[in-house]
């Protein structure tokens, strides 16, 4: 069995990796941190992990040596407590927006503040099974990408990399109450956030730049709060370049997806479930993509939507985590989501 | 015009009272209070404000002389506070919990501590027009009823004054989660709110206090939030008296309610609407009441429906500053609720 | 391998067998049929199955043997087709409304028509694995109670045959909007659906009487219809008999289901998710039940909480095919819900 | 006062027009036709109509002559029926999409049929006052544009019009379920839609040719189902031409809006509720603009919110009639919004 310890683990993230880490088959959580809810059961806040576990949190001083550690903590905390994890743990998996960003200029611009081990970021390998598997194979520093940068990145880099995309990515992502986290404050009250279309960040939003640095293009985008309490959707629009068209973008996507056990392409002519929609993958580690052309072809709209905190968070973590270790990568990743939901 | 203030307008109840009040045409809004918020502009917190008012928020201690004041505080604060405004205002319409339960014993039991100026409990008249209109005419102190109380007394006192009813009432309330103000916690957080059936008080719900002391009955209510923002539905089911039958009731809420202009009987044998349902009933002063018999007709199944900020709180207390003022009872109170919605 | 059959697949108790049993390691879905649907994917209508099947639906007589036939098929239509279905699988397990009643009197009088075939239904064993386990591991016909029915019986039997309950019991029941079927018509639109708490059945709910069957109580249930997808919740209130007090209920229920995997009882004096909810269990096979007593303990709120597709209809037919065939009683059924969701 | 008939008055649009002219001191409505339910009454299919009328549906055939009547019929078959409609009444304003486009062309590109009666075309104002107001005055022929349509034209047409915008324009839009209308099918079943984020139009929406034909600029619209029963917000990206920036923006929308009653610029550099967002306009008929400048303001994203049955249809055909007979513009349309809602 694989040790692995969460830390932050009263958190959505923190709760969704111990909701999957304790259905793990290969896995054996030892310890779930929290400084404010020490001692504290875990099912009290986590309340799905009901006759589950009987854990109770710990603090992250009390962590001993384990094998995993998933860092569910907020940026600029992690960077500066990362040091003491990679004494302690073989693996670690960062949750974080700390080490997501190669260049410590656009962390600065992005973040608001400068990076301050901006000598460990070229350790970590991105934690995205899809694009850097054979890295994450014997990586020991691993850093998941953002939930829509995740939708973002899967749904746009095999149209980039095979050079079908020209100009300017222009992206619109929409988001449910869950991204927020479990401390949010009075804009997210039930009451305020229920039935909104907040455009909380209409430009300059994180996970833009990840986006960016991926797929080599300038990107644009616009993040609005909808109803839902989990799910991110994009919606991303580029100009295609000569040559590029339904079958070469169909191509594209079977290339790089085709064997992978959580993408799947899903542009149909008609139906109800015809393009990707997040509803449908609450709980799931799927990331589903499609598009449609324009008229004329020149532009296309590409569209992506998972559950931000599994695909976009905990079950991208945990798939790194089997990459790793060798194991089955839908490893403790089985459930396939819920319809109606 | 009457000049009218409004106490803890940075509120849910209180931004309803500016909604309303500003758009009443004999009303002129001279003051709303919040200590936070000293200075702000009322629109920044109640955005449907916008273009409405140029209105700031003041503090408690700038108030001058008004013809009205509206109190929306916390309980146990209100009735520290009484004295102030009773020397301020020419009436005085409180919407909280301190002076509506005419036995301070009851008060404490509900409310877990002591009445600290139980003198003054007497001088209140009930608000809720529809009961005690008469005295309202003249009344200078009106305590407005709970949002679940006033529900369950508009619904179940024809047929317990008509001495219809007997035993004891099983009372079912469901609720939004405006009910719970804007000053909530974590529990009103969106991600754990939406779409919660959340059973908030099992038992001894302060306003079946209410209820039991308006119809002599004894009461027993449970409480569940539902997904909703506005409104409240009680379910209540009760014993008949022998003799009583759906002509009866009929009858009953015939006589009470034939001329209200707030109050509709809906009871229909079918129908998509056939029964009481917040849902239409936002932002509408409207009390809905219905209810259907048991074979055998022996217990009767009542159920009521109306938004808590309006009828059940805000809207009820404008209607009583109508009535007070001899004014068009219906003034400022027109919206009509909406479908679909 | 459990050679298993769907009839009625395309709905959403079938999507959701569907969704269990193509997970099961123990079964393989041989078919899954619908007549309007015939040839065309299964993971058109579900498309949370995507990935998971290449299946398309066939009709039913198309079908030949098999080891378990579930009926996801409309009471009156299932009496019909029975005689059919008992010649083609070794097992039965039904989960219209047809075979419920052991009295054919109960079920002219719940469902406004003669039973068809009454000579049956002794021959039915209820598919509740917590109270008819023994029965199950040898019946070839299975009835699967409604889902407020499961609701009901699982929170109150342990009560009423402990001798603790006394008189009639009063029950208020919610639910999401999927319990209507995926045929459903205008009163389910989205835009009247959404938000409302529609009283769909004040009185004479067919669940109503499945739950008297089986406590021997009489019953008198509300059916409101609020928002959510998925999910019950009961509310039941109900006198106490002499002697019963906290202590004696927490020992029935205690020993009913101390070692049951799919029912716990949540009863806590605080915290958020100190009772029943509905919103944690979907897609688990969990009923959560709770309780709490009124001052003076002479009366108890008791409080379950299920999903209807899960615990209330697929998940619970499944686990009574893992008790007839001697499986782990979990097979299948592992998924543990979500937080937040 | 004006005698106004709403044919089609059981739809959605239709209701929400009899809700408001119900209201309006300066109409009376002498019928609402619907063909299906001829002889019902209008409040058993507009709940919150009770007590506001006791009128039933008539047919079209049964229409005498009025002052205006207001058609809120599906495209193609409204072309049909206009001549008819021309001769009963002084004035006709048309909700359908039949007369929006003034290109025949495009209306059989992007309605999928040729117009059957193109010469009527021209004849047809458009109906938006605020950029139409002095036709309107005199207009007996009004034609409303789409609820898309009304917010992205009036969002881009104060930029467009001053030269601030060049190149194309790309266009994300949410709506919420009531824009399927009241006939909707199977996809717009609760169950199917609640929470979902449907990509129901990629491309190719048919407002998003009302707003290429207003601005001149080449569109390209997405159209998103969130879920919301009312409510429309679009997020619109654009490059800025030479000279642009956020002063001139501000005075371009000051110089087209400053003195509109129904339109709002909501652009602000903090607080909950800095930009357009539809959750507080449901009811009202404000359409809120905004907008936000990229770093380097060479790129504008423009935000517009409204209710689609209210500015987006009913409300915006109310003001029309308001301003073509000389009446305060804003009567019946007072409704100002809830917070929160």
């Amino acid at each position: 069995m694989i040790k692995v310890a969460v830390i932050g683990g009263a958190g959505y993230i923190g709760g969704e990796l111990l909701r999957i880490l304790l259905s793990h088959p290969q896995a054996e959580v030892v310890a779930a941190t929290s400084r404010s809810l020490r001692g504290r059961r875990i099912d009290g806040v986590h309340p799905n992990l009901r006759s589950r576990t009987g854990l109770a949190f710990t603090t992250e001083e009390e962590l001993g040596h384990c094998d995993v550690v998933f860092l569910a903590t907020p940026h600029r905390e992690t960077m500066r407590t990362m040091p003491r994890y990679l004494g302690v743990a073989g693996t670690v998996i960062d949750l974080s927006g700390d080490f997501r960003l190669r260049d410590p200029g656009a962390y600065s611009e992005y973040y608001g503040l400068p990076h301050e081990c901006p000598e460990l970021i070229e350790s970590f390998v991105p934690g995205l099974p899809e694009h850097h598997r054979d890295r994450l194979r014997t990586a020991d520093r691993i850093s998941v990408p953002g939930c829509m940068a995740t939708a973002g990145i899967l749904a746009l880099v095999p149209l980039a990399e095979s050079g079908q995309l020209t100009g300017e990515l222009i992206v619109d992502a929409r988001t449910g109450s869950s991204g927020a986290g479990a401390r949010a404050g009075a804009e997210n009250l039930h009451a305020e956030r229920s039935g909104a279309m907040r455009v909380f960040a209409p430009t300059r939003h994180r996970h833009e730049a990840e986006i960016a640095q991926v797929t080599g293009l300038p990107v644009r985008m616009t993040a609005t709060g909808v109803e839902a309490v989990r799910g991110v959707q994009l919606i991303c629009k580029a100009e295609l370049a000569g040559g590029a068209d339904e079958r070469s973008i169909r191509a594209a996507y079977r290339a790089r997806y085709g064997d992978e056990p959580f993408v799947r392409v899903v542009a149909h002519r008609r139906g109800l479930h015809r393009f990707p929609d997040a509803k449908i993958l609450s709980g799931s580690n799927f990331c589903d993509v499609g598009f449609a052309l324009e008229t004329g072809a020149r532009q296309v709209t590409v569209i992506a939507a998972l559950d931000n905190l599994v695909k976009g968070g905990a079950g991208n973590a945990v798939q790194c985590m089997n990459v790793r270790y060798g194991l089955d990568e839908a490893s403790g990743l089985e459930f396939t989501g819920l319809h109606p939901n």
